[in-house]
This record gives structure tokens, C-alpha cells and sequence, in this order.
């Protein structure tokens, strides 16, 4: 499975020699896709539309005017990512948000780079949720098993890429969303710093808390596509203080800092996976216990909650009918909540950043698994763990809010598995705005990792 | 009683020529305080502290070592400001917060400039009202006549200014509370940006709205003041990005844009004084209506009350027994707000500092009256203005509100009053940040004013 071509940087490099064209990696990618239909990874995918833009990134190729090193490259989006030629639904049995006319703007800056816009990836609906198992669309479906769930919200956009669709996909983290599905489905997922990336056009879950972020198959596509959701925005405000990417500053050894506590549990799996991981690493290593998570996580949640209902109490009522039963209850207890709860919930939010970035012993990178276990089977509504039993949901959620809640950094790489077949993510957390410097210390950890010979 | 003696500048000018000492001058703060009891101005004041103080400095100027300008001259402080000699009771029935042991940091700052701190002046409980009329040592007496209320929240700072008690004193702003007893009593108040002046130490009404101070008898003495204002505080996370006061920028020609529309009415004797007092200005002026300002006002009440609610929501139950009723009242009231209407309300302010900063037409500085009437008479509970019939209270944040909401630096200035007795005060709102040039306005403004010979 692991083709030269299931890269970004590994298409580019073919089209710059021309053994590819636009034309011929695209009609990969649809071949691809409609052999995988069973995954149910997309939710608009419509030959003639990549056709065009890929006979437009040919000629731009032929011409030796190629206008970047993506043009004529499939990109696969979210489906709660505006997009100009397809209709968006966060797959929501509402009405389409939109039914096109306008790109958000990551999207535009991908396109104005000759990004093919491929399809719209199925997601948990209005991504309130991290299992992808509620979407008009249907579930979506692990690759490594379809008997398995691919984890959410942005599942079908996991799907694609580590099927082989498409070599990158874009997708949204408020809790996870964009780590889960990469690390159940076993790729590399990136959920920058709160603010440094545009949210503008990608529909909100939860504003204080929201990042859009990039699913890809190795650390170098993640920073070929960066530069696309850094720097500033104007139609975004949260952007106004957000840098382009800047150069990968290298420490001389940097400092992992493993966490542990009450509510981190996992499966042995999961920790035999995480431990053989960190075994390799060359980073100096330290474990800390925090204390308190699950009154850090009650505050995730009520911030979720709340952000979420105040956006969706603006929706025209004929489009909120159209929500599944189990969001229409999100939002009707979000609704309940008061100021007070939500002001003492900002005010735990603040005291978790100072714990983390002032109180702990000096770190460059927080390492947590991304998931307590594999992707769950399909139906499946509960996970022991750790002596726990677990919603589905929350075990999705377990480790991911943190970096959320903290507006970190955070990415998620594949680690070899030896107690099973499924894959097993681990997380690396950064410094607020450090983006940089964490896909840094991710990349050398990633270089041991594959000396160690362990990943597949 | 226009004393030179009266402001910070003279006074200042007196020490350093040596026909007045700390010691005279405390000695004079002293025996006008006492002579001017009945304003109820101050709720502690005790004069060996004073004196002590003013020791200290005597023997500093003496030996040539001042530390400051203001070394040796008596500020007296709002009792919503932490002192490390006084108790600090908000004018709550509650216990005292703190009972002595740490000053908040612009008091520290001045204390280390060798000012004197005088004493803690009356405020309206918690600062939440703004008519100085409920406070647990009973109402302020405004000085120009004591039927009269000064408006408050920091309405006791305003009666020691304006009665020549001290020259300059310190306040807290969330709708108005230095603006309204400054103009209310004649005298000049300064709000500074919001997160422009450090916060640590001042007991908290609504931390997205609070700003500290200073109230005086001029505008260089504002000048004087704000360097102790302004300026990184560790303490105080919101002053991350304020600048130390930087010079004042003088413009070619100020554009003043004069505010109007529903619920921006005023009486027709404060319109005759504004109106007199814009003639004479030496700046662009043009006026422009604003819509929606019901909404806007509701938008400022909903997070007052939530932020209120909230904070005081972590006191001690044996504090908030000892509460007035309505204070009581308005923190429960503000209980009951949901977290989405809170939002909403945070949505609408956005909104309103879009079209303030925004779409309305180019402005160097917002005009309104800062009262829409005179200082109201003791005892009143309603006010009848522009066809309406407003609580007294309503009346004090008239305008005030909008300056806390839109984060905007504030300063009310003293206008000729051809149609009464009582003072009338103008004020000019800048853009976020800009302070300086906002002050380098209002002393344009007011030279034009005193050669017009109307001021008193």
C-alpha cells in the first residue's frame, strides 16, 4: 500500500519529472475512490469538476508554469469547508449550508495554488461529535477494517488518505477531529495553535476552540501545506496575530514531557505501542503526573457546549429540523447552561493554560497516546479501558481536548503496534504559536522511529 | 476655589520652589477633609499614616532625593483598590476583602513615586451602580451642591477632587464610574483603553469591561498620572500588549465626529452646553447618527451582570450575606443568564466595535455629552429627558457604556453651563490604544475652550 504516489511530495516529484500529469494522478484518485466507494469517505465527488481542474493544471504544467509544487494535485476537503463548486452540509440532514458560490479561505489559497479541490469528505455531523457514526451520509469506514469505525469528526477525510485516494485532506479540530480519524486510520494529522490557521468559511463547532488542520501520509506534506491555513486573515480576527510558517527550528535535545494522571488512562495495547515508541526516541524524556483532568475536561465540554448552541441558535429553524436527534439534545443542554457555569468554566480553562505552560517542569513537547485504544468496532457503544468503562465518544476524545482547551499545537504520527493489527497514534503537543518547532521535534522523532524499523 | 494648590502640576510646581513641604501639603489634604465631612468622601482616612508618609518625603525633598514629581502629594484611592495601610471594603456591609498587606499595582507604582496615599474614598457597593447612592458608609454629597448626587461608582474620588481636598484621585470605569462623578462634579476623568492600565489589586465588576482611572482638576494632570497607569503588569494578563504612555501626536486637524440618535437624548440645558462648547473647537466636526443603540445598551448590561455574577459567584457565603439587597438582586438576576444569551451579547458588542471602528465615517475622536443631565438631586429616581422618563441610574451610564463596550479611551472635560448651576461635561472617546492622540485632543480642545472664557 505504501506507493510513492500515496504522497504529496511523492506526486509532486512525479510531476516535476513528468512520469504523472494532473490528468493522470486525478483519474488515480477517482479510480481509487470509486473502488473504495464502501468507505464511504465522500460525500460530493464529481468527476467533471476534478476533470476541469486537472486538464487546467496540465496545461499550466505543459506550459512549464505550474504554480506551485501542488498545482495539479487532488486535495480532498471537509465537508463543513465552504466550497465553491460543491455544496457544504456538514453532513447534516439540514438544508445545504451553502449550496456554493464561495471558497473558505484555506480552500481559496489551495486552489489559487493549483490544488485540485477533489470532493467533500464525509464527516460527523456538524463535527459535534468524534466517532463519525452520526452523518446523513451514513458512517464512515476504517480502511485497516471496515469493521471498524474511522473516528471523527473529520472521518472521511482519515478514509481518503489512508486509503489512498488522495494524498492529503483537509479537515476541522475542536476536540480531536483532526487527530482522531488520523490516528485510528493510521496517517499524520496536524491541529495548529489556536489562531495561527483561517477559519474563516469552515463552518463553527466551537469558536474558542475550533482549528482547521491538515490529514496527510508523512511529516513533509503536513509543512507543504501550512504555509495554506498560517498567516494572517483579514476575514478571520482570530488570525490577526498569526504568523506565516516560519523555518523548523532544530533543539539540540528537546524535552518530551509524558503525562499521566487519573482520566489519561489507556489499553495495555495502546501503552506497549506509546512506550516501544518513546523507547526510540531521541528526546530527552521525563514523565509528569497533572491532576484535576476531569474538571479540565467538564470545562472543555461546557465551553463546547455553549459556543456550540449559540451558533446553531442563530440557524433558521427549517434547517435546524433537519438535525439529527442526538445534536438537536447537544444543543438543547447547551442551551440550559448559564453564564456563570460558562464564565467559571473559562475561568478553569485559564488556570489548565497556566498549570501547563507555567507550573510543569520545562518542555518543548507534551506526549500523550492520541487514542486510549484502536478504532472501535462499528455499533460498539462502550470501551474498557484502565479499569474505566467509557462512552464510545468520550474514549475518541480522551487525550485530544487538552490541546484544545490549551490552544496548543498538536500532530499525531503512526507508531508500530506490537499486541495488534490496528493502528496506534502518539500525540506531541508544542507551545502555544510554536507550530514550528513541534513539526521540528516531530520530524526527529519520526527519524528514529523509522531506523527503529517499526512502522509500517 | 481655584487654588493653584488645587491641582497635581501645582503642587508639584510648589514642592519643587519650596513654599510648600509634603508635610504642608498633607497637613492641608488633612484639614480640608475634615472641614468637608459632610461630602462623605472617604470611608477610611486616618492621619498619622498620612503624616508618616509625608515624613518620609519631607526628608527625601530635603535632601534633594525626590523620586518623582509627585513625591510627597496626597492621591486619594477608590476603596475598590487593594492598600497595604487600609482595609479595603468595596463599601459592602461584607467583611473586608483584604484587610491591609498588598497594594494593587497602580497604587504600588505610585506609593514607589513617593505619593502619598491618601485615603480610601466612598463608592457605590461593589461598584456596581453608578449614583453612589448605596454604600454601606452611606451616599457621597457632591461638592457644588450637596442636595445633590455625585454619581459614582467612584463618586467619593470625585468629591475630594472637586472639593480641593486632594488634587487627583483614582477611580474604576466599567460604564462610566470615573466619567460620570468627574463630570457630575466638574471635574476632569480619564478611562484608558481597555488592557491599557494594569487591573491587579482592583476588586473586579466586569472583567472584559473594568478599567482603572485617574479623576483630577486637569488634563496635564491626567498626563502625570498615566505613566503609573500604563504599561506591562505581570500580574495582569490582559496589560500582555499595553505600551508604556508614549508621546502625544498632535494632528493637523482632528476630526470630531458628534454622536446622535434614539437613545442618545439628553436634556436641552446639557445640548446648550455641548453644543456652546463644540463651537469653539478647533477640529473637524461633523455629526453622525448611530441605530440600535437599545440593543448595544442591552448588549453592555447582559455581560455587567454574567461577569458580575461570576465573579462574585466565588465569594465566601459569610461576604455576600453582608450584600445590600440590590446588589444582592442584581447578582441573582444576573444567575439566571444563559451562556448562550451571554454569547449574544458578546456577538452584538462585536458588532458594535465593527461599526464604531468601521463603517462609520473617518474619526480621530467620538463626542457625546457625558451626562444627559445634570448631577441629579439626592433621593430621585427618575429623570425626564428627550420625551423619556429614565431611572436615575440608567440616566448616570447614559452614555458612558459605550466607551467600556467598544474598549475605547474615554476623557470627560468640564464645559461652560450657560443654562444652570451645576456642571456640565463633555467627552471625547478615542480609538483602542490610541490614548495619547486622544489626549493630545482633549488638550486642543480645551485651550480653544479656556480662551472662549467659559469655563470656570
Amino acid at each position: 500500500m505504501n506507493d510513492v504516489l500515496d504522497s504529496l511530495t511523492g506526486q509532486a516529484a512525479a510531476l516535476a519529472e513528468g512520469s504523472e500529469t494532473p490528468i493522470s494522478l486525478a483519474e488515480r484518485a477517482l479510480d481509487r475512490a470509486e473502488r473504495k466507494a464502501d468507505l464511504n469517505a465522500f460525500v460530493a465527488l464529481d468527476s467533471p469538476i476534478v476533470l476541469d481542474q486537472a486538464r487546467a493544471a496540465a496545461e499550466r504544467r505543459l506550459r512549464n508554469a505550474p504554480r506551485s509544487l501542488i498545482d495539479g494535485i487532488p486535495i480532498a476537503v471537509k465537508d463543513n469547508f465552504l466550497t465553491r463548486d460543491y455544496p457544504t452540509t456538514a453532513c447534516s440532514g439540514a438544508l445545504p449550508w451553502e449550496a456554493g458560490g464561495q471558497d473558505a479561505t484555506i480552500v481559496s489559497r489551495l486552489r489559487d495554488a493549483g490544488a485540485i479541490i477533489f470532493g467533500k469528505t464525509n464527516m460527523h455531523e456538524w463535527a459535534y461529535g468524534a466517532t463519525n457514526s452520526t452523518s446523513s451520509f451514513g458512517p464512515t469506514r476504517n480502511p485497516h477494517d471496515p469493521s471498524r469505525i474511522t473516528g471523527g469528526s473529520s472521518g472521511g477525510s482519515g478514509a481518503a488518505v489512508a486509503s489512498g485516494i488522495v494524498a492529503a485532506a483537509l479537515g476541522s479540530d475542536t476536540g480531536g477531529s483532526v487527530r482522531i480519524p488520523a490516528a485510528a486510520c493510521g496517517i499524520y494529522g496536524f491541529k495548529p495553535s489556536y489562531g495561527r490557521a483561517s477559519r474563516h468559511g469552515v463552518l463553527a463547532l466551537s469558536w474558542s476552540l475550533d482549528a482547521p488542520g491538515p490529514l496527510t501520509r508523512n511529516l513533509p506534506d503536513i509543512q507543504l501545506l501550512l504555509p495554506y491555513f498560517f498567516g494572517k486573515d483579514p476575514k478571520d480576527v482570530t488570525t490577526a496575530n498569526s504568523k506565516e510558517l516560519g523555518p523548523m527550528p532544530r533543539k539540540v535535545e528537546p524535552r518530551l514531557l509524558r503525562l499521566y494522571g487519573k482520566g489519561l488512562e489507556c489499553t495495555s495495547e495502546v501503552e506497549k505501542a506509546i512506550s516501544g515508541a518513546l523507547a526510540t526516541s531521541p528526546c530527552s524524556l521525563e514523565n509528569c503526573e497533572i491532576t484535576s483532568v476531569s474538571s479540565y475536561f467538564a470545562a472543555w465540554e461546557t465551553i463546547l457546549h455553549c459556543e456550540a448552541s449559540s451558533y446553531h441558535a442563530s440557524q433558521p429553524a427549517n434547517k435546524r429540523s433537519g438535525y439529527s436527534p442526538v445534536t438537536q439534545a447537544h444543543l438543547e443542554a447547551g442551551e440550559q447552561i448559564t453564564a456563570v457555569e460558562y464564565l467559571h468554566a473559562q475561568s478553569i480553562r485559564a488556570h489548565f493554560m497556566t498549570v501547563l505552560l507555567k507550573e510543569l517542569p520545562a518542555w518543548d513537547a507534551l506526549v500523550l497516546p492520541t487514542l486510549p485504544v484502536v478504532a472501535p468496532r462499528q455499533g460498539e457503544d462502550w470501551q474498557l479501558f484502565g479499569g474505566r468503562k467509557v462512552t464510545t465518544q468520550d474514549s475518541m476524545t480522551w487525550f485530544c481536548w487538552l490541546g484544545n482547551l490549551a490552544g496548543l499545537p498538536c500532530v499525531t504520527l503512526p507508531v508500530a503496534n506490537p499486541g495488534g493489527d490496528m493502528p496506534v497514534g502518539m500525540m506531541l503537543m508544542g507551545r502555544p504559536g510554536r507550530d514550528e518547532e513541534l513539526l521540528a521535534i516531530a520530524c526527529r522523532v519520526q527519524e528514529q522511529l523509522k531506523e527503529y524499523g517499526s512502522v509500517e
